[in-house]
């Protein structure tokens, strides 16, 4: 059997807020065996782009990246951001390295290509290099993930940071049984968006395929579970979404939503 | 004997300028052997700064790093600069990875210690982690190194690119025959600062000793010249100081200044 390794993402409503930052952080360190940690930049970029006068234009929730933004979110993601997080873990016993999708060639993008709209320097991923990041891991390195990645011609690319993860726990599910943890606002994926306590325990392929059929999951999250299948199907282990918060119930299961191909063996 | 290793210290002059930036890469990239590159700031967190209306503050050439400097420079240097040298070297097929001093705890400092000047938060090396730095080189990697440090409690610091270079020779110098190489605006140690063609080709300590009594050798050069003794006397097999134009010439000991202990020795 393959050692563990989780992989978790955490987003803006922890990054924004210093105190459950440092909260995440000692619960992160304090997490056994190989870990990443892939995180996303917050309202950080956007303030700072408002502080500098730098216009900014979202198109369904992504950032258009012309060539001003893509020198913020690189300094505010793969420089703020990231080294914080990484001497905050340092200080936690947790010894860490902090990478952009540069950094060792780990992870490869291109350009977006849409027909509608010029999304600007914002990056699908080609590949990962799960081999340097097993490495990297195996030598007792929390990886830190910021999201920012390069075509491998010179040109750094800004990133989605849900698919960063997804990538990476599809390219490390070769080398250890793998558990993807998107850390959100959320208690998990919820019947109704406004109340925690609808949170749906465990979705396999029929759940889904019947909650989408009945309207009952909010269209945001579709997107999110999709992709959760395919990490699935691409050999990652498990996918749980849910609430940093409750961190020791969701490590263990008991709290979030977990995604998986086959109920029966849920909590085998 | 060991195997070679180059570290380069490039500053702002090179930095600021896309096309010596560009030019500089390339030959780095060109360098056989093991490598590490530590780069210095330029003028961009000077006018990032300015944009940002964060009044800032030289004193002997240090920048006093408040908390609102601290961000920026960890923005600028850790994230902008360093990652735009990595891809940028990806793209010459020279595999590189950036670190700050935080990342895999490779360069720990302490908060500087003044009697009568408050530098903020500003970095003394103690130690820099030559196994782990050597690992890295050694697994075919150019090491790029941003001069952001941290105190090993969470403290991010900003400290000086000289003294990095210099504290990372001496730790590598345990594991290759190392050389630090200084690029600057300057041939080398100049006789008439305004004049390249008075450059010193060699100095040893009684060079040293001869010249500052004389008075030849400008104030600005002699922290960078005992400093380079310091280095050489901890193990680093040679220091060089010079312009990265004239690379070739430079990497051959043709051009620039080259310190040693033993000028006998020298060229041999």
């Amino acid at each position: 059997m393959n050692k563990t390794l989780h992989i978790i993402k955490v987003g803006g409503n922890i990054i924004d807020d210093d105190a459950r930052l440092n909260e995440f952080l000692t619960r992160f360190a304090s997490l056994e065996g190989a870990k990443v940690l892939v995180h996303g930049g917050g309202k950080l970029a956007t303030r700072l782009a408002a502080d500098l006068k730098i216009p900014q234009q979202m198109v369904d929730g992504r950032r258009i990246t012309d060539a001003e933004t893509l020198r913020i979110v690189t300094m505010v993601y793969a420089g703020l951001i990231n080294k914080s997080i990484v001497a905050g873990l340092q200080a936690r016993n947790c010894p860490s390295i902090g990478l952009c999708g540069a950094d060792a060639d780990v992870i490869r993008a291109h350009k977006r290509q849409h027909t509608t709209t010029d999304y600007g320097f914002v990056g699908d991923v080609d590949r990962v290099d799960g081999k340097r990041l097993a490495a990297l891991a195996n030598s007792g390195l929390a990886v830190i993930l910021a999201p920012i990645t390069h075509d491998g011609n010179g040109q750094l690319l800004n990133t989605n940071a849900d698919t960063i993860a997804q990538e990476t726990a599809k390219a490390l599910s070769g080398y250890f049984d793998t558990t993807l943890i998107y850390c959100f606002e959320k208690a998990g994926v919820l019947l109704d968006a406004e109340d925690d306590n609808t949170c749906i325990p465990m979705i396999d392929p029929a759940t889904f395929e019947a909650l989408k059929g009945d309207g009952k999951i909010f269209a945001g999250m579709i997107p999110k579970l999709t992709n959760a299948f395919q990490a699935l199907q691409s050999g990652v282990g498990k996918v749980v979404i849910g609430k940093a918060e409750d961190w020791e119930r969701l490590m263990s299961g008991a709290s979030g939503t977990t995604i998986t191909l086959d109920a029966k063996s849920h909590g085998s």
